[in-house]
């Protein structure tokens, strides 16, 4: 089956502190969406890459490919209102039969293992989802109060959420809710079951001043 | 009130994938342990640190000290044969009439204001906890399958944790299980509410490889 790679580059920097959006912060000398594309695009060349980006950043990620000499190889849909609408708007772009996953543009440290274990078992089960333990104590806060809860009971969940593209379009044509924070919910709410696969503990989501300084250290770690 | 920092420090390094436990590992050239605990001391030179480590490591540790001339005053408790059981042994150092702050000693970047805000808090409501918000999607398992569950009720917690020592030294005279992930879990055990208090997104735990990755990325940004 064909694959597509859906990267979802929403943000638009409010949360960083910063003018400039998350995904257009340099990493080691790159933007990490660059970062994040490339992962994919030397896991597999013939991936079909499928950009989702905010309207108005459009125009500036265009003049960051001619800046940098990025070549890997993908198509540019406008983003939604929100997550949902994005989502639901790059997915005009994937093919019925093939398989996609979903993955946000700041993850760039995904890796052809977990990149490749999502398509393998999403061909095989229909989705996959990285999921990973949680590692701290974890409580529920109640109206007035907050308890303990038992954490091997729960995972932290992870992009990139691989699905056959029939079911996830599928699901995002008949949700009622645009009220997700990611695929697997969205595919839950249609009625499928979701599977669950080993996610990767330098997966991790950039979305804070924070989230960068942890992205430094990993960037010697794990470069290209 | 007069302030202890109990620092916890009784991993044996079978995770990280390393000979050396993790307190040990060098971060801006320096333990991690030494770190943590001149946090402490830097915040406050009158506080009363106890630092719990297992028996076979306090030979070590001493050397380590004498290496680095690492002079932060403190007194060493042996560990026990779990984390209850090593936080109990320490809180017998601990002044009835005090506050004491129970902390990982593989948590090097806790802060001013963090340490501040959790023991005046403690003084004021008999314990405080730092607790922080779930950044990605959480599932539940069950016995065969999984569901989405709503993030925004549930909070991940991190130490010092802050008690009015006579509290946090009852519920552990107390309990009649060891079977606890942290020290608010103890508390709570014994009838007590816990008090949240915001955490610190830096404020990591390092128990993996990837986890020293992320440290070396912050230890940039929030050296001494």
């Amino acid at each position: 089956l064909k694959r597509f790679a859906l990267i979802v580059a929403g943000g638009t920097g409010t949360r960083m502190g910063s003018a400039l959006p998350k995904q257009f912060l340099l990493l080691a000398g790159k933007p990490v969406l660059m970062h994040t594309m490339q992962r994919f695009f030397d896991n597999d060349h013939s991936v079909e890459i499928v950009l989702v980006l905010p309207k108005n950043q459009i125009d500036y990620w265009k003049e960051l490919c001619r800046q940098y000499s990025f070549t890997v190889n993908h198509k540019i849909v406008e983003g939604g209102s929100s997550r949902f609408y994005s989502v639901k708007n790059g997915l005009e772009l994937v093919d019925e039969d093939s398989l996609v996953a979903v993955h946000d543009g700041v993850r760039p440290f995904v890796n052809h293992q977990l990149i490749n274990s999502c398509f393998d078992q999403a061909a095989k089960n229909g989705n996959a989802i990285p999921a990973m333990p949680v590692h701290e104590s974890l409580r529920k806060l109640n109206e007035r109060n907050n308890e303990r809860i038992d954490r091997t009971n729960y995972v932290l969940i992870q992009t990139p959420q691989c699905f056959q593209s029939s079911l996830l379009k599928n699901a995002y044509a008949k949700a009622i809710s645009d009220n997700f924070t990611d695929d697997a919910s969205v595919l839950e709410e249609s009625g499928i079951k979701i599977h669950l696969v080993d996610g990767l503990k330098e997966n991790i989501k950039i979305t804070t001043k924070i989230d960068m300084y942890l992205a430094e250290g990993l960037i010697n770690h794990f470069n290209h």
